[in-house]
Formats: structure tokens, C-alpha cells, sequence
């Protein structure tokens, strides 16, 4: 896979400067300033995660060939664990390239870990799994100081009946009717590990979505979809029902990207 | 205490649109877009919560008298629960006074309870205690998704430290050591009733300072005073001597403003 896996015994050899290397990095950001990990075709002046990375890294003397994400978050999707992997034409210390980075990138993103990886290695084909949390703010009034991260629900919301919905999307399914529409990935098939639903009615909510494989707006549409179920819209049986229909017109509505964060991805590294 | 107290028979009359009448509002704001809760002498033009507050009492069609807050926070200091009082020239059901402000008000402060009481009320005067929460991010690495709430020391602090220094701050005190530049308090002299560290070194450390009363700054360089205890600057044993010396150039820095919180007031209500 690309060019480091052509060359390996350049990429071992110490001191090579054209030697290509591969880095995995661990991001932090706030998803509210870009317009997600990478553009959209034809929006390439947009600010994106990928276009700031790629700028820092060619501020530092080490434009990058490659950058992928384990997740291709979308805008004002935020992250606290995103996986990068990253192709610099040259060998450099971790710890360097980290502290390098962190001054070169904007406030609003961070390289919270970096490490050195085999030629070839590729953060979206090393995803196995991957943890989503999206934050309701179901207080009677809005919140300043959660308008960032959370979306505000004032209707109180039935959390068992949320509980007893969720279960239907766990395992390994065809998500259509949980899916973007015009979304290009070959299969709606993926595999859904757990769903957790932690804190209380009229205060924070989180709903943890740990999952081997997601389409895109599957968890803000499973999001809103269980959201419908706690304000008695949907009722806890028809979760099965709508995820069968394999229809999208059926779930809930797309609930908004500020509330989703991709909080860790399982790559092998740390596990 | 002004002109609520002088026609209290007035002010008790029900359908009297020309009585004034007092409500205590619980507020709270993201304080990076204000330069505090009032503007200082000179500097009118400031966006501020008081001015905003103002705005948008006028804009429902209850320009107020007065607006007093319990705490008057400095730019950049959030509020989970501050307390302010209005005074409003008609009488108005307090959910439909919420329900408006929260209309009117710019996303980054909401009001989140609101009461009518007794004319003559004075949020600054009937605040007993107050409960701020300076936090600190302890990571090696900056965090975006914090930088909004968290101070970043990225050198790792020694809680015990700073949990063995604490002590000396609470009780009453002359608090000049603690007290900002120009600060025009009558007396230095406050009670600090309680100072809690929770938190661990590398991660989200939270300092909670329970007091009475408090001087401008006082948080905040208390902060970073028990910060360059945990720095290794100080020992711990310094603190009764720096607080002795009544000396603002013994103690440590002003922590930033983006740390702080006011976290709740004791005034009665709902205690």
C-alpha cells in the first residue's frame, strides 16, 4: 500500500533523508472551526483537519505524501482520539514532530501522541473499532457553557425507553435507513459492538456507540433516531422495525454534528 | 435599599404596571466574550453581561433600573450560577421573564432560573458565600477541547503539595498578599471557608474555593501561587508566609481568566 511498502529497506536505513516514513499521530480537536477531516470534492478552499495538518507538516519541512484518518469526521464533528496516519519523505524523531507540530497547528487542533509505524501502515484499514459519544444537553434551558459539545434537547426524555430501543442496532446489520443520503460506500453493512447510554433525564446525556465499521451520519442518525424514541415519538419496539425497512425515511431526523465526538479508536496501538 | 423600598404598598399591588418589581435571575455565561460582568470605568463601549443583560430586558419591554450581580467576574471568568438582580418597572410572570430573556439573549449567556422577591432585594448584598472553580488541564499536551475552560500547565504539578499549602488560606485573613493591583476594597480582610484540590497531576485538576467574600483577583492568584507550589517554586510551608507578608509581590501570578468559573451563590435561595 503506497510508496513506503515499494522501498523497505530505505525506510530501515538510519540517516536516509529520502527515505519515506510512516507516523501514526493521535488528534485532539474541536470540530467547530473546520469543515470536517477532508473536503468535499469540489469545496477545496474549505478549512479542514487534513488541509491544517498538511500545512503544519509543510511548515516544518516535512510535507506529507499521505494523511488518512481512522475516521473521516464530518463538520463540527469533534474529536478527542482520532487516528492519523502520515507519510513524511523523512525520518524524524516522535517526540520532535509532536512538539513541532503543536507549536505550527491552530488552537483548535492538537498532536496528542506520535509514533513511528511500518512502511505501509494506513490509519483507516487499521481502525478495527471505534467509540463515538454524542452529548444531549436536556436541561429546561439552553447552556452557554455546553453549547459546544452538546445538543440541547429541552423535552425530558424517557432514557428507558431509549435503553430498551437500542439494543435492536447492536450486531451486524444493514444500516440503510441509518444512512447519509448520497453516500458512496459500497455496503450498508457494519457491525455495531455496543450501545451505551449513560447520565439522566433533565441533565447530560451520552450515548456511547462503539462500533467495527460506520456509514456516514450513522450516529447522529441513530442519535436522532433514539432521541424520537425518548420523547414518545417512536416507541422502544419500533427500533427493529425502522432499522429493517432498510429505509431512511423511517428513522429519526440527522441530529446535529456538534453533539458527536470520536472519542477512541482501536488500532492495535495501546489497545 | 432604592426605590422598591420607598412605595412597598405600591410595589404589593397586583395589575400596578408602574410598580417596580425586583426578580433574582441565575445566570449562566461563557466568559470569553465578555470583558466581565460590568465594564470599568472608562472602557463603556465593552460588550459585557451586565450591558447585554440590559439589552435584553429593554428589548422585551422591561428596561430595568438596577442590574446587581452577586459576583462581578472579571473578562474572560465564565458563571455556572451567578446571581444577579433586576429591578423591572412592571410586574411580569418570572417563567415568561425567562422564557424572553432567553429569546433575546446572545447564545453565550442564559438565564436559567428566575424569581420574583421582596423589593429592596440586592443580589451583591445578599450573597453569603460563593463558590468558585479554577481548573487546570495537567496534560503534557494542550487540549482544544478544553482550551475554552481549562488553564494548560503541561508540567506535571504536585497535588499534595498544593493540597498541604491550601490550608493556610482558609479562615479569615488579610488577603492583601492575594489582592490585584488597584483593587479598591475598603478592607483586605475575607473568609475563606473551604479550599478543595480534586483532580489528579497529568490529567483535569480542579481547585474549589469556597469564601464569603473575595477580592479582585483573589482566585486567581491563589491559584497560581498553589500552582507554583505544585511547580516545586514554593513549598508548601511558604504559604502562611506569604500570605502573612500582605505583599502581592510574594505570591504567585494571576492565573488566566479562562479558568475560573463561578460555580454557585448562597443567598438563601434554595440553599
Amino acid at each position: 500500500m503506497g510508496e513506503a511498502d515499494e522501498r523497505p529497506d530505505r525506510a530501515d536505513a538510519p540517516g536516509q533523508e529520502s527515505a519515506p516514513r510512516t507516523f501514526r499521530l493521535v488528534l485532539e480537536y474541536d470540530g467547530r472551526g473546520f469543515e470536517g477531516w477532508q473536503a468535499q470534492a469540489g469545496a477545496r478552499a474549505a478549512r479542514t483537519v487534513q488541509g491544517v495538518l498538511g500545512e503544519a507538516l509543510a511548515s516544518i519541512g516535512c510535507p506529507a505524501a499521505k494523511i488518512q484518518a481512522a475516521g473521516r469526521t464530518d463538520a463540527g464533528v469533534h474529536a478527542e482520539g482520532q487516528v492519523v496516519s502520515v507519510v513524511l519523505a523523512r525520518a524524524l524523531e516522535p517526540k520532535s514532530l509532536l512538539r513541532a507540530l503543536n507549536a505550527r497547528l491552530p488552537g483548535d487542533v492538537a498532536v496528542l501522541e506520535a509514533c513511528e509505524v511500518p512502511p505501509g501502515w494506513h490509519a483507516t484499514d487499521a481502525a478495527r473499532a471505534k467509540l463515538y459519544r454524542y452529548r444531549i444537553w436536556n436541561g429546561a434551558v439552553r447552556s452557554p457553557l455546553r453549547a459546544a459539545r452538546f445538543a440541547f434537547i429541552p423535552e425530558p426524555l424517557d432514557l428507558e425507553a431509549m435503553r430498551a430501543a437500542a439494543p435492536a442496532f447492536v450486531g451486524t446489520h444493514d444500516f440503510s435507513a441509518l444512512r447519509a443520503a448520497g453516500s458512496s460506500a459500497r455496503t450498508s453493512v457494519r457491525t455495531l459492538r455496543s450501545i451505551a447510554l449513560t447520565g439522566a433525564s433533565g441533565g447530560e446525556i451520552a450515548l456511547d456507540v462503539h462500533g467495527e465499521g460506520f456509514l456516514r451520519h450513522m450516529v447522529r442518525n441513530l442519535a436522532g433516531t433514539l432521541v424520537e424514541v425518548g420523547r414518545g415519538r417512536f416507541a422502544p419496539a419500533d427500533a427493529a422495525r425502522i432499522l429493517a425497512s432498510r429505509d431512511r425515511g423511517q428513522a429519526g431526523p440527522t441530529a446535529p454534528a456538534h453533539g458527536l465526538t470520536l472519542v477512541r479508536v482501536w488500532d492495535g496501538f495501546g489497545d
